[in-house]
């Protein structure tokens, strides 16, 4: 039996998310279980390094799993991208070690948050990126976004529902780009809470709107209250970039 | 009563193109004499400079209709916007002089052409590139797309059921590019014969793949014979940028 490791590229638009759920099989561990399973002729089980939102994307999740099959390893994003829907693609498979953990052993994980700051929304992205008709303040939004790097209690910027043993993160890198019309947020962090980039971006937008002062970040993480922060961007415009090992 | 001109951005995944048709109402044309119809609370008729294909695109189609309805040409765009599906947007509106016919007054047109050359799609843009999985000789292709530039007798890349006076067209440019990891095909005409880019398209793609000299264009132009160019590559790469006046 072989640890297989795989890079997967999918369209979250019309999932519930990564994780499995009992009332639906429209997840993206679902609809790769279902299908892994089919190839190896007996039951797969898929580990996920991000439990994405539903609707939210990704471009670099890394997933693992064991398959008693015999095939070349270089064969299986081939065999699975026939199988899968078109909005979930396999970019590359690995053998790995049979004790490599999908979740346990990422060290970091990158996020990319698109936004169109313009007075109409673009039909081909439609569904990866946020659209805010009104005018940022994007100068703004950059000296505060600086107040994220580093290692905090971010328990402020995190939603209910998630039971984590500490609430401890640090983020190592957060940078604003300007992509075209589009301007993209890339956050690097050795994890993330539940929630915890969209409640970020949702508090930065408020700084570019003028609803809160630029340094209003060190308040909020200080406060470790979820009430503080910003309201939870929308799923469509996050991406997992890249895990890292 | 206004003559109007307003430009169109569309994903043209979920219609039957832009042009009327008797048995559906999915078409680019058919959604908006509807909206427009209700803000002008009477029937207006859409003309539009380009008659798209099923499951083609538009950045910058244009087309012009008469209004009666008393709405300040700058709330066009916001009114007809949030008739819309989101899969139609209007990017602007002006007023124009009351013989101006979106159709009959163009100059030219540019369209993109996206081509994904690697072993698997993008989950992200694929409405919008056709994905070849064989690798192309973009050295030939770019060598042999020079032999469309000027004014001809395409007649050779011109599907069979469209009535046209003639089929002389000018090529103005056609150019080549590297955005990322797609290649971008972008050609200006002064008119285009029906299917007449995607058979083009078709042919260098034959090229690229060692299935035609790379001095084969001259030759099929000469013969204005359809079964001599190549196959008609498929409309979701195909995106029209441009109409100049």
């Amino acid at each position: 039996m072989r640890n297989i490791k795989i890079i997967l590229e999918y369209d979250g638009t019309n999932y519930q998310g990564w994780q499995y759920q009992k009332h639906t099989d429209k997840t993206i561990q679902q609809t790769l279980e279902m299908k892994l399973s089919k190839l190896n002729k007996s039951k797969v089980a898929v580990t996920g390094a991000g439990r994405t939102d539903s609707g939210a994307h990704a471009k670099g999740q890394t997933a693992n799993f064991y398959l008693d099959v015999d095939i070349p390893v270089s064969q299986i994003p081939i065999a699975l991208n026939s199988m899968l829907p078109a909005d979930i693609v396999c970019k590359d498979a690995e053998k790995v070690a049979n004790d490599f953990h999908a979740r346990y052993d990422s060290k970091a994980k990158k996020y990319r948050y698109r936004i169109l700051n313009r007075s109409y929304h673009s039909v081909f992205t439609r569904n990866y990126v946020y659209t805010l008709y009104k005018k940022l303040n994007l100068e703004k939004i950059k000296l505060a976004l600086k107040d994220f790097i580093g290692e905090y209690d971010f328990s402020a910027f995190q939603s209910a529902g998630s039971d984590v043993a500490t609430t401890d993160r640090e983020i190592k890198s957060f940078e604003m780009k300007y992509v075209g019309e589009e301007i993209w947020f890339e956050i690097v962090g050795t994890g993330f809470l539940y929630n915890m980039v969209r409640i970020i971006i949702g508090t930065l937008i408020e700084i570019g709107l003028d609803k809160r002062p630029e340094d209003d970040v060190k308040r909020i993480i200080k406060s470790c209250d979820r009430r503080e922060a910003g309201f939870t961007a929308p799923a469509k415009g996050l991406t997992l970039l890249r895990v890292y090992y």
